[in-house]
């Protein structure tokens, strides 16, 4: 809790929690947190695009002579596994007047769990790579998981080119950091070394607390789409052009927004959000010429997810056409539902089964970068409580109790792993 | 028109023309203005609050010899007026991305203006200053007529702390502008030494366009009232937080804007409009916790308007009750309708009846510098025809033939106003 405040203190804003790909905040937040992996005993690199990530030498033969019987490995296991990496970790970005866990608490449930295991001299059959991801909300750049998806090697080298509102690329914001926008490739992890990926995270929702549970099991991880839409109207002088000449382009947004929180609400599990609105040029006097806004919507079932899309787009155009002005849609991303691990999902449930009388699965409405690693690698998400589901909100909290079991279900989950390759 | 384009030059941005207060694009425009007026022979002062101000010596006894038959005033009407000025101008400020005629096409007429009587060697008995107001828009300060205010006297001495986006307050802008915010009071003008003020505009309308008329002469300015609308709800995770559960500020917002629109639409000759829109925390997976819009409502009866108002009031009052949000609103400004003088319209219509077979009265639904200097002095007002009636755009345009009526119309207002002297 103490490691959740120090990293909280760290932003880019005063007064407030603001921590985004490759920003000075950034920087110092991926120091601190090297800091504390070392202190863990892990050796300590950083990868072409700013991910932290620590190696975890609890394994091997040499010391097997210490390992507690919960997790004493064959000869044989650990001949077999000794190259093998299990990784663990989440994000260090957050999003704008942020709260203190989304992302960091799994990054430092890891790292405790490491310490864990050295204080109980426990030892596995495979390593263990924690990874503090460098972009996962995409605040910046309005592309989410820049991280993992170097990690997984999915990451468009074309997104080197965007710009962020200053009209910094992504590859001199690379630069800045310290990483190497030329060598992203070289960073991706080879899947044949993977064991797998836990992450643990906050639910950002009201299940658990309601449930009366500390934690709980992800199935699934909801599909997502990102799209911009951009209404072209006319500006013109805010005393002078009468009402019926107008073509408003704030009015026409303004009508999108209603749409879109109509057809969201028609469907049971359905959300959709205009999170970012801009309008053009942004004076009192003027009537907006343009309007840009985003649309966020996510669904566990991807056919869902894709006719409400349809659905607003076409009350768009719609709407577009009565007002005679022109309208310009761009996909920015999206990534369809993700099934997490059968295998660890079940062994991650019976660790959780040690602390908790029930456990349940959670669909995750949010995206992780679990979601990205499922395309190398089997995954599997715990869900930790957080108090009225509140989350990307300074009011964000996780009870002392709650951590506590987390980490318990996490070491646990690596002991019954070990035991696996008996 | 070549010093039009000279000062649509001058900008704070790439690619577009925005000058707003104080800003350093103000200073080049300023030292410019300064510059032309010189050359015209005038003597040049910048206030305390950096309007420009050039005093033009085209008067007194002692060139009286050389006085055209028009404007020869008697020996009794020099002695009588010899102290007097007739103030001439309008504002260099712009808005974002503006049309390059708002506000200069008053300025460089009248500079125009006393280098025609320069030519003609006419002599008035009257001084004459033209000047470049240094804050009409009000774009950086949400605060408008900040220059012709402080000529008035009438500048609220609280708006110094008054901070604009960046936190620079008024008076440190100022003073960074080599200005004196301390000095204000004394830069007011002495409405005893004041014969009146004319302001040539852009009509920013299309009626005269409509009327295939060069200039109009206007009756009176619209009063005009901005206020700023806060709507607060509740931040929350895009991905994670039901419909039902929400309570997103940009809902409100929207519901806002086309209540607005409605609003307007059911009364002839008013304008409401909602220009600037900022959510917090702006990011496209976040759902907005606070949505802050400015409204603009306009009409030529004050009744009207502050009617309108009220009802635009109730009507947020009701949609963030039904959504369980909290308003807050803010009077920015409002400003009553201003009749031009009497005496001084009607020679002004005089004047532009040598030039049109026909001269008609336009209420300017736009606010003018012209409105507050009515406070200390008669006020008269000459429209100029404008392409498509746009304003407030970079398609802002007025035609050479239509600038040289405007030209005659000003110089013989001030031929017949001389005479009136004798």
């Amino acid at each position: 809790m103490r490691r959740i405040e120090a990293l909280g203190r760290i932003s880019e804003e005063r007064q407030r929690l603001t921590r985004t790909f490759c920003s000075p905040a950034m920087r110092r937040a991926n120091d601190l947190v090297a800091a504390w992996m070392r202190e863990a005993g892990m050796t300590v690199r950083e990868d072409a695009i700013g991910n932290v990530i620590g190696r975890c030498s609890v394994h091997g033969p040499q010391s097997k002579a210490h390992s507690p019987q919960s997790a004493r490995p064959s000869p044989q296991a650990v001949a077999r596994s000794a190259e093998k990496v299990l990784l663990m970790g989440s994000h260090l970005d957050t999003v704008r007047d942020a709260g203190r866990f989304d992302g960091a608490l799994g990054v430092i449930l890891a790292i405790a769990c490491v310490e864990q295991l050295r204080r109980s001299k426990a030892r596995l059959p495979f390593a263990l790579d924690v990874v503090g991801f460098a972009d996962e909300e995409g605040v910046r750049y309005q592309r989410a998981y820049l991280g993992s998806r170097v990690v997984a090697g999915t990451f468009d080298p074309a997104d080197l080119k965007r710009k962020d509102a200053d009209g910094v690329t992504i590859a001199e914001a690379i630069r800045r950091f310290g990483g190497q926008p030329t060598r992203l490739k070289l960073a991706r992890l080879d899947r044949s070394q993977l064991l797998g990926y836990l992450e643990a995270h906050i639910e950002q929702g009201p299940i658990l607390e309601q449930e009366n549970l500390a934690v709980g099991v992800v199935p699934a991880i909801a599909g997502q789409a990102r799209l911009r839409f951009r209404f072209n109207g006319q500006a013109g002088h805010a005393g002078t052009t009468p009402m019926h000449a107008r073509r408003d382009a704030l009015c026409a947004a303004a009508e999108f927004v209603l749409a879109v929180e109509r057809c969201a609400r028609k469907r049971a599990g359905l959300v959709a959000t205009v999170g970012q609105i801009q309008a053009e040029p942004n004076a009192s006097n003027v009537i907006p010429g343009t309007a840009t806004l985003t649309l966020d919507v996510r669904h566990p079932s991807d056919p869902v997810r894709r006719r409400a899309i349809a659905r607003i787009c076409d009350a768009a155009q719609r709407l577009c056409a009565a007002r005679k002005m022109n309208l310009a849609v761009e996909v920015i991303q999206a990534t369809p539902s993700v099934p997490c691990s059968r295998r660890l999902t079940a062994v991650l449930k019976r660790a959780a089964g040690k602390h908790q009388a029930r456990v349940i699965g959670l669909p995750s409405g949010a995206g992780h970068d679990a979601a990205v690693l499922a395309g190398i690698t089997p995954v599997a998400m715990l869900f930790v409580r957080c108090k009225g589901g509140v989350s990307h909100h300074p009011a964000e909290s996780v009870s002392v109790q709650d951590a506590e079991v987390a980490l318990s279900v996490i070491t646990d989950f690596l002991m019954l792993l070990a035991n696996e390759y008996e």
